[in-house]
């Protein structure tokens, strides 16, 4: 599982400031990120008139469109999808998504506070809150870090979700939806799978396996 | 697998106004459809300044936005990407990807042709070259259909990709990259892993599966 972070705080905290402070840092560090931002009023990926708008315009679901630097694909979809959907469709290759705002998803959040702009915090503990980063100290019984310590931030993303022993995580979906495994049976997933793919040429040393049958 | 088929043409054969006409008529008979189309020139998937312009530039390899309609996603490349390759990462839940241009892949194709624009053919049947749209006739030992005979070419489309059993496909990757796949070890895996799934709670009667190990 790629683990997820999100960025949250009341409007003008400065989620997005601090999220183009801490990704030069992730990335100088070595990792890949992916982020994710909520767009309620609706967005265009395209020019009117251009080649791609137009298959969207005729109907097509799906626009993807390809260049030798970056590849941009547009769908549409029938609801609002949660940050581990988004994730598991978009998230390949990356090691950490890092969303802005989310705040109703159930991971694991940091929140964003100027006292300038607010008086009190978004979120509880209660709201899977790892950490503040904020101008004021608060003592809420989460890490409270200055606003201004990046390295202290991604410090603590990195001890949290991104050193060492990584859980060994499967998913597996059946005709689109998430099954849900118990421990037992992830594990007895995971060892077949990874006997019956281990005499293949290139599944001497499978750190990540996708398998797709349809 | 999910199928691909390359519009291609000259440059001003009218393939994006063919494209235009195909799917519609494709998603009148239930199809759902991506389309992918090269962009050398390169796009802006957003307007300088919006916050997920800011985090792309901050440094992050991939940018999601999402909305209750639709959900974009921007991100690296370290080169062209191939058919096989846009549809494996991005063509999840389509049942046929159409391809604007991609001469030079493998996978199937229809020429668009126009006498008032070129003298001469783009492709050969050496090309996998399935079928030509034109107004004149071609005898080159492929279909030749009318260009605007939009149903008699998704019709061709239907027949030849999209109607009755499919066959059972079955992909692997492991750390990213494709592993062929013997017949005998694709039934091997696929079979095994049926079995293992069938006795859980979902698993009863699996269309289409897929696990990932990380």
């Amino acid at each position: 599982m790629i683990p997820i972070v999100s960025v949250v705080g009341k409007s003008d905290s400065g989620k997005t400031t601090l999220i183009e402070k801490i990704v030069p840092e992730l990335i100088r560090r070595g990792y890949r990120v992916i982020t994710v931002k909520h767009d309620l009023h609706g967005f265009e990926i395209d020019r009117e008139g251009k080649d791609s708008w137009r298959h969207k315009q005729a109907g097509a679901q799906g626009v993807i469109i390809s260049s030798p630097q970056k590849v941009a694909l547009i769908r549409d979809v029938d609801r609002d999808m949660s940050l581990e959907e988004l994730s598991d469709a978009f998230g390949r290759d990356a090691d950490l998504i890092l969303s802005e705002g989310f705040k109703k998803d159930v991971q694991p959040k940091i929140e964003v506070f100027r006292k300038e702009k607010h008086a009190e915090l978004l979120c509880t503990p209660k709201d899977n809150l790892i950490a503040i980063a904020s101008d004021r100290p608060f003592d809420i019984g989460v890490p409270c870090l200055d606003i201004d310590d990046v390295k202290g931030i991604v410090d603590l993303i990195e001890s949290t979700f991104l050193t060492g022993g990584r859980r060994e995580g499967v998913s597996l979906r059946i005709n689109g939806r998430r099954i849900p495994l118990s421990p037992f049976v992830e594990r007895f997933l995971v060892r077949t799978i990874k006997g019956m793919i281990s005499s293949l040429k290139g599944g001497e040393n499978p750190q990540r396996i996708e398998i797709k049958i349809d």
